[in-house]
């Protein structure tokens, strides 16, 4: 057993980062608030279409929290973090005067009081003139002038009773606000004050975190916060990025606007589908009637998932008062209310149960259960690029909380959010036009794209096969069956028989393998792996380790230098200190190491290994070498002297022995190139590759391998084809996955690593 | 080597279907065309919303292709499928007139000639009386008057020159007409003349192939056939469902009319994602600018991937007769004719260059890539619920052909159009939620649904455990593992050693298996099967069958009587034939036989067997039973006695040796019942489920188990755990794709087995 930690067996442990991770985690392009206090009902009013009511919802819905017949006193934050048209509309406004009208008018013989405000935080510098210039007009707003506009506030009380600090408490805030009523994205190109998306997250973040108050009983508050969007779900706020996008950080419950008028349907319909396709939880569909019925159609194409809710015909009348409206439209309003409460509470609750219920019934790998107390669960919400959005309970609040996915989600995930939303829509539509589509002697798009980009990249210049499973282990085993064919054919023991070729039983064939790797956990794969922790008869009781297994030289890092170290065995007496140690990284991939001292002893020592080994039967063949390049993971994050590598390679390509090299863990720029056969400087005979492929959203793993081993199963007889198959699916989602992934990463415009970007735009470059 | 065919060998073959497949054969709800003659540019008009232009774009791309001034005459036949607000509204007759004036106005020296004809098909009712009205009116228009309806004809021919065919020809259809201008499906409900989807579809794939003429050298020919919708993408047509699912069967390109207003960004993003969600190609936006620049933030956020054209502003005024606007317009509408050409040539090229790559860089699991010829290969273009559509070549015409999945694409594929567009939707969001996430120690939310909805399910009654996977033979070797640890714990041979339980490698433990068994292809899996063609040397060089397999009696099915089968070996002799006849699937499944005769003998079979076993070597013990439940599947499609399975797990209780279902073939309603242990009449301690589970689209596993087993794995140390993983995910997107599923075939309004739906609904009713 090897005395390194075991990666798996130790999920929270984290290697040192490689280049490209480290250049993942500098980013934040779409960093997610920190944390969220989700104690009180929190949702976006999105609208399916501009123009089709939004503000009216939010207002109704204040309006409903806030009556003065509620038996509970409550506070409400309506917050419209972009608005343009401003001041002459303001969304705010609007919510502000009219819940304060509406709240006047229900009054009646209750005895209660409406502290309402209403605030805008900042404006661009030509609304900001029309505020200032307003003022003198309109009593009872204050200005105060900002480098980029202006801070502009209102308030009221409204009602009886002796109370001084407001029964009930509406805060309205409108965040920015630009003069023209244009998309914001426009508005900020004429005006100025541009808002990044981090900024304006962050902003948003605080104002509803510091909505929650402090202190007290917090369960006996009565908070809602609103969130109102600007447009459409997908109309761009003020960077230029949609909407939809933008406020995808926080996942709040959505509550859709939808659109009454002919057309209606269709615009209701695709908005849904695009906070959908965003992970966004619809939990209401509001329209105003226009006496088309669309909440039928919506309803049945919906299958009933969401409930649609109607409100009478918005009065077109702009001098009307809309009290009447309101008072009609105050079921539908209370029920939204109740709706929205109630799905709250079950989220809550629902979250809170994870914990014990995933304990129940789930179970887990690699884990040991009695080791897991159910305060220790993480109760994912969702995730957001490189973060989760992490579910908990601190100091009775019900918080949201960001945490960075450290290792990766166990080396598996790699998109940032952008790449997340582009899959998530690729995979929509692959399923779509695929569904599952079997693949022997067939042959479609995503599966046969996919393979162009895997041969002109990790492939070039040696593989001209792809052959497709699900995961790593299953792609080592296929591996290991190519190989030995290979092995069996070039060493002439195949044998005619008369239903094809046949190869006699009594060959056993072995691996060539490194002591600590680790090639999963399916029987075959183990069996390819040296003994360790996972290969004990109580973890798998049928390995037996059917391989020769070496040491290998290994490479650690001490003050910035690179030291080799070297196994007793190899008899390295004749080593001189200076060539155990190496400046840079450069200096130890050097391909002219190739013909120095140290190559010969490796050389030596393997050849001795590969001697000692054929003496003890001549029925047991070494049938293929398999190694990790560069990197070996999962058995502790070794990395081996590549030097050693490339002359085992060397040494097994002199004797016929197949070489597999296992990039699962290795692949797609986990160490700055696309695959580590090309760090090392030298190609197998059969590669496999997995997780990072997908872009980890989906199992995915490939078999690469040369035209030669591929004619190796070629015959008249079906019998001698490679019976492997699984699914025996391409996974038309799977090589969309990864097509977009693969791609994604190659292009400079996208990919993340700095060093590769320069030099790809230089090559771009005319 | 059984002498069964080998199913997987034979993937042209198929076993009888199951009464579910039979179910799932007779529905053709979601009926695509048999037949689509591609061999030219064949474009479906969408709109973002209603009002957006649509009309203009078709007549402005069909007077760019009939240019008098074109080098090349041609062929534009125009479809409006559904019209309302007909006759006064007739898009048909728009593009009918507007061409030909525009035609005459471009004549200018050109000796050419444009023959135009606008013709529609039915009218309801109200619709047809106002054309009738209207006729005197309108000399050159003919009617006939139908049942529904009416048939009216206009024709016209514009330009200089001899030829009496006319060299350009305008060919411009309205299928169905309603006189409201409301939604379709609600101008059905006013008027009449219900048009079912799948007839609709009918005309119109009726429509687009005879528009492609007979004989002549059909390469020279120049036709264009557009097809314009009504409304928006997701706007009902007359049946109410959205049109965007109603013409997916042909899925053919799609042009986009975007919306330049305000709010037009969002509405042509949403309505972008609504058409690609369900798997049809957008090659272009094209919208009238309105002083916006929307096409810059489509451009960008759609990261150029679709290019975005730009129309000028469209003249209000109803009077303008739009000549000079088509002059303005007529380089976008040259690029989009170029793109749309340029576009079908790629489409045409690479479905033909397909079989020839994937000849060369695919390699094919149990294929023999020899008896693989180019023009054997199947090129799928795309499936459509249960049927894929197929690229052929027939008279030189490139046809999009209709291919039932007889197979099920190898019994994975379970899903109707419906469920894989709610699928699509599903996968969508959760890869946007969700993305990757790590499992071990974590819960999320569609991790914990699935394992509820399977343990209410298929584990209900005796499973409490859900440990996921990828493939069925990843489960199977999980249950492997799992049962080998409850044999070696029930029967006391896990040791103390150091660090925790242990045990003495020198137990070697086996599988008590059936011949013709097949329980995948990994090197674990295939180790618990009896020898086959798929094991031999050749095929799997490290197989060795770690198992005692017994020979099963089998029934088969002759004139409507269950035969029984039992092998020699049971020495059988005092079996009557009444014991060996049941005249139905009842009677053979029935629980009494537990106590017949037959029973005895079974049970002094296996215990014999098992006796003999134990005889040959102290230290071999079998540790696990395994068996598919009633239906060896890849085996050759045998049906095992139900009785003999049966009392083989009665017999293994009595030994406390665990019980393994395979049900990865059979489970989930495979065979008219939710799982196979439910027909069988007992339970497993372990069971597998894959293929169906997920509705075939995402490669998912689950290995089921009980809680006795779950707690033989609890201890102190982490090497007690179950260390096997892959890529240690519960795959959010499969789970997502698994609940889907499970729930949709368990509901009786969606699940498609009528005996099913029958009792079901009996419950459900007060």
């Amino acid at each position: 057993m090897p005395s390194c930690p075991l990666l798996p067996l130790l999920p929270r442990r984290r290697p040192p980062p490689s280049p490209l991770l480290l250049l993942l985690l500098s980013r934040s392009l779409h960093s997610s608030p920190p944390e969220l206090d989700l104690s009180h009902p929190t949702l976006v009013v999105w609208g399916s279409n501009t123009g089709v009511g939004k503000t009216i919802v939010s207002a109704g819905l204040a309006a409903s929290v806030l009556s003065p017949s509620s038996p509970n006193t409550a506070t409400f934050l309506y917050l419209k973090p972009v608005q343009t048209g401003f001041p002459r509309d303001s969304d705010s406004r609007f919510v502000y005067r009219k819940v304060s009208d509406l709240f006047r008018h229900r009054l009646g013989g209750f005895s209660a009081q409406l502290l309402a405000s209403n605030h805008a935080l900042k404006a661009s510098v030509p609304a900001a003139r029309e505020v200032l210039g307003a003022r003198t007009e309109r009593p009872g707003e204050e200005g105060e002038e900002a480098s980029t506009g202006l801070c502009c506030y209102e308030e009221t009380r409204v009602g009886t009773g002796e109370s001084t600090t407001g029964d009930f408490k509406l805060v309205c805030k409108t965040l920015y606000g630009w003069k023209e009523a244009i998309s914001p994205h426009l508005a900020v190109e004429r005006e100025g004050m541009a808002v990044e998306d981090s900024s304006l997250r962050e902003v948003l973040g605080r104002l509803l975190n510091s909505s929650m108050g402090g202190g007290g009983d917090r369960r006996k508050e009565n908070v809602w916060r609103v969130i109102e969007t600007a447009g459409g779900v997908a109309s761009p706020g003020p960077s230029g990025s949609i909407q939809c996008d933008l406020y995808r950080p926080f996942r709040l419950p959505a509550v859709l606007v939808g659109d009454g008028h002919l057309g209606g349907i269709s615009t209701t319909l695709s908005a849904y589908e695009s906070l959908t396709l965003r992970g966004y939880d619809v939990i209401a569909i509001i329209l105003a009637d226009h006496g088309l019925s669309n909440e039928i159609p919506l309803l049945s194409n919906l299958r009933h998932r969401v409930p649609v809710l109607v409100l009478p015909p918005v009065p077109e009348d702009p001098l009307n008062d809309l009290v009447d409206w309101f008072c009609e439209s105050s079921k539908a309003f209370s029920s939204l209310q109740d709706l929205v409460q109630s799905t709250h509470s079950k989220r809550i609750q629902r979250l809170h149960d994870m914990p014990r219920k995933a304990g129940n019934i789930l179970w887990w790998p690699f884990t040991q259960h009695k080791l897991v107390p159910e305060e220790i669960v993480t109760v994912i919400d969702s995730r957001c690029g490189e973060n989760f959005a992490v579910h908990k309970v601190r100091n009775d609040r019900e918080m949201i909380v960001r945490q960075f996915d450290a290792c990766a989600s166990w080396w598996t995930q790699g998109p940032d959010f952008a790449l997340q939303i582009e899959l998530a829509r690729d995979m929509g539509y692959s399923a779509a036009r695929y569904g599952h589509v079997m693949f022997p002697e067939n042959v479609y798009e995503p599966a046969l794209h996919c393979a162009e980009l895997l041969l002109e990249g990790v492939g070039k210049g040696w593989a001209s096969r792809t052959y497709y499973s699900d995961n790593g282990s299953t792609a080592i085993e296929i591996a290991l069956k190519m190989a030995f064919r290979k092995f069996l054919l070039d060493n002439e023991m195949l044998m005619d028989s008369g239903n094809g070729i046949s190869s006699e039983r009594c060959i056993e064939l072995r691996v060539l393998a490194l002591n600590g790797s680790y090639h999963g956990d399916t029987l075959g794969a183990m069996e390819a792996q040296a003994p360790s922790s996972y290969t004990g008869f109580l973890q798998q009781p049928w390995y037996s380790g059917r391989g020769l297994f070496l040491d290998p030289p290994t490479i650690f890092i001490h003050k910035e230098i690179w030291n080799l170290s070297v196994p007793e065995s190899f008899e390295s007496d004749q080593l001189k200190p200076e060539d155990m140690r190496f400046s840079s990284s450069d200096a130890l991939f050097c391909p002219s190491r190739d013909s120095s001292a140290i190559a010969g002893i490796y050389s030596a020592y393997i050849s001795n290994q590969l001697l000692q080994f054929s003496k003890l039967s001549c029925s047991t063949q070494i049938g293929a070498l398999i190694i990790e390049p560069v990197i070996q993971a999962a058995g502790g994050m070794h990395m081996i002297d590549p030097l050693f590598q490339r002359i085992l390679v060397r040494e097994c390509r002199n004797r016929r022995i197949p070489v597999v090299f296992d990039e699962v863990f290795t692949g797609f720029w986990r160490l700055g190139k696309e695959s580590a056969a090309e760090l090392l400087g030298c190609v197998p005979d059969v590669a496999c590759f997995g997780k990072l492929m997908s872009g980890g959203i989906i199992p995915l793993a490939v078999t690469l391998t040369t035209e030669a081993v591929f004619e190796a199963f070629k015959g008249d007889s079906k019998l001698m084809a490679l019976l492997h198959g699984h699914s025996y699916s391409a996974h038309a989602m799977g090589c969309t996955a990864a097509a977009k992934s693969i791609q994604w990463f190659r292009d400079p415009f996208t990919n993340p690593n700095v060093e590769f970007k320069e030099k790809k735009l230089k090559e771009l470059a005319p």
